[in-house]
């Protein structure tokens, strides 16, 4: 259990109007007592924390300090509905973006007042500490690892798939628990495509290939995508990969603890449509920690402000359908003074020919 | 677009007291239309059905036939929400288990009626047809495969977190999509807990090691599980594996289509209770298909129909705190006149101790 992460949701109280806090989002239960588990929940108190679990985890669950833990039957949201009368603190938040209508149900079966909470303990997830930084920085570590391993085995006649594989491979012998999501690998015409499903396409010399991936260490996420080129490029295609590069060096220099992602969103959108190109159509950036999709983002029309200790993609995208596409994404951490890069694999072309 | 699937869905319409059925779970929308999105919505009316995607995914989309393709900003269910009244034929059944209390409000916000359902298109899924299965059966072969290899290289002297490894590598180089979970192995004591987390404890002569695996195929899961010795074991030890061996073999006889998956689970109980050990602190089985969890159960108190076609996992388990347990796990498919067995790897007991 962690106190200080305990205590910053308990400041979250008083906003919500609750007396008490039910997590039952598995994320956000471990990230509060670093207890892991598909099937449990925590009643966070003004003095008290409860953690329910069932018997599968009740072993485990005895090594969480500092809350009183009780063995739930099968579904924990159905035997927490029960008994939250009697264990919580009344009104209790609860996680409205997390419990299906189906839960809310079992829920509010016991007579409990219930308190809808939206993105409350993923808001305070967004600022992370040291250790938190010290698995991101790993996990991001062995994203570098496998783009140095493409370097070294090359591209072209290898599958889309081999290539997935090979990232994959390298990072989990490198210490991965796993891999944070499907790696991508789009060759040519595919890489215009930015949730391109991986395939038998083979990579040919002179295109380009965007090979976007990320590891998990210690139950944190990293992101990073580079785009290599395999042989003498179309000019439009060498233009793109320089225009990305600059909107991606641009988006950096703007970053530091208190702007606003859409700021930064827009410094690199506007060097994209200045170099000819059709704007983002994604959005620049995410936050990347227990989830490799979370808060804070950088995206047109959404204010989103950027704190000390929050980790984030950079990640400009330019895509010419029919073609190839070019994203050159790194992990940073925003700190007072600037960004702090965690993906230190170059950004200039790599051209693979062999 | 399965039609024959979209039939089904419609079949239900009447009894949930619904004229069209909006399907938000992804897993459920991919098993409709074949489409594979993290921000998907099929609205499946009596006469149309609809698609709904964000430009991401649009172009993917345009290959499903059958369906009106629409363009939804961001959140799919939101968009949805604002063009409901105008899109489903009212009232609209909507997946309650699957929608979350803040996307209920933004469902409802345009107003259309909106009527709550269960486990609708998961209960359709529970029966396989030959092409569901015939991918099940691949990815049930993969976990065979990495079975062999382990008795290849040998468990003595390897840490958990090596073999899952060695498990998951082997799956993945044979052509697993993924791992459908990551693979339990627990060494000694260690698999005395049921969702035991691998990780540094290397294995010794003289234990049991419990592996736990799943390959994904086309989307489809396998989930099998072996227990190896590594040499003479403890008699009590010795012992367990073969009760939990004769239960496995004794609920095996039980499994034909039309039989109540909680009086299997009674024969393999009533075998390990006989057999002087405590009876199964879990179910004897689950449903696998597109996830790894599903319907059929086999369960104390949980009436549940095995149907012809379904596919279920047959795992009893024996475990002795603090010495080692065993767990013992076909994948079948559930025939009229008994289970087709999809994993040949032997059951008796293969002791490893090199």
């Amino acid at each position: 259990m962690s106190a200080t992460r305990v205590e910053r949701l308990r400041a979250e109280l008083d906003g919500l109007g609750a007396e008490s806090f039910l997590v039952t989002n598995p994320t956000n239960v471990r990230w509060l007592s670093g207890f892991e588990s598909s099937n449990a929940a925590l009643l966070v108190g003004r003095e008290r924390v409860v953690l329910a679990t069932d018997y599968r985890y009740l072993e485990a669950a005895r090594a969480v300090e500092g809350v009183e833990l009780h063995e739930a039957e099968r579904d924990v949201a159905v035997w927490i509905g029960s008994r939250l009368a009697e264990l919580g603190e009344e009104p209790v938040a609860f996680e409205s973006d997390h419990v299906t209508v189906a839960r809310h149900e079992a829920l509010a079966a016991g007579g409990a007042r219930l308190v809808p909470a939206v993105g409350t303990v993923v808001a305070l997830r967004a600022t992370k500490d040291e250790g938190e930084l010290a698995a991101i920085r790993s996990a991001a570590e062995l994203v570098t690892l496998s783009f140095e391993a493409l370097v070294e085995h090359g591209l072209v006649g290898k599958s889309e798939r081999d290539l997935v594989w090979l990232v994959e491979r390298t990072m989990r012998e490198a210490g991965a628990e796993a891999a944070s999501f499907d790696a991508i690998v789009g060759a040519g015409a595919n890489g215009a495509v930015p949730h391109h499903h991986p395939g038998d396409r083979v990579v040919r010399p002179g295109e380009l290939v965007v090979v976007d991936a990320g590891a998990r260490v210690d139950g944190y996420c990293s992101d990073c995508t580079r785009t290599f080129a395999t042989g003498p490029l179309p000019d439009e295609l060498a233009r793109a990969y320089e225009v990305c590069k600059a909107a991606q060096a641009d988006a950096l220099t703007a970053i530091r603890a208190g702007v606003n992602g859409r700021d930064v969103h827009e410094r690199a959108r506007r060097v994209i449509q200045e170099g000819g190109f059709e704007h983002l159509q994604h959005g620049l950036g995410h936050g990347v920690g227990m989830d490799v999709h979370e808060l804070p983002v950088m995206r047109e029309g959404v204010d989103s402000i950027l704190a000390e200790g929050s980790v984030v993609s950079v990640e400009p995208g330019i895509y010419l359908a029919g073609l190839g596409g070019v994203r050159i994404e790194d992990l940073v951490v925003v700190r007072a003074d600037g960004p702090e890069i965690l993906t230190p694999f170059t950004k200039d072309l790599v051209v693979l020919d062999g």
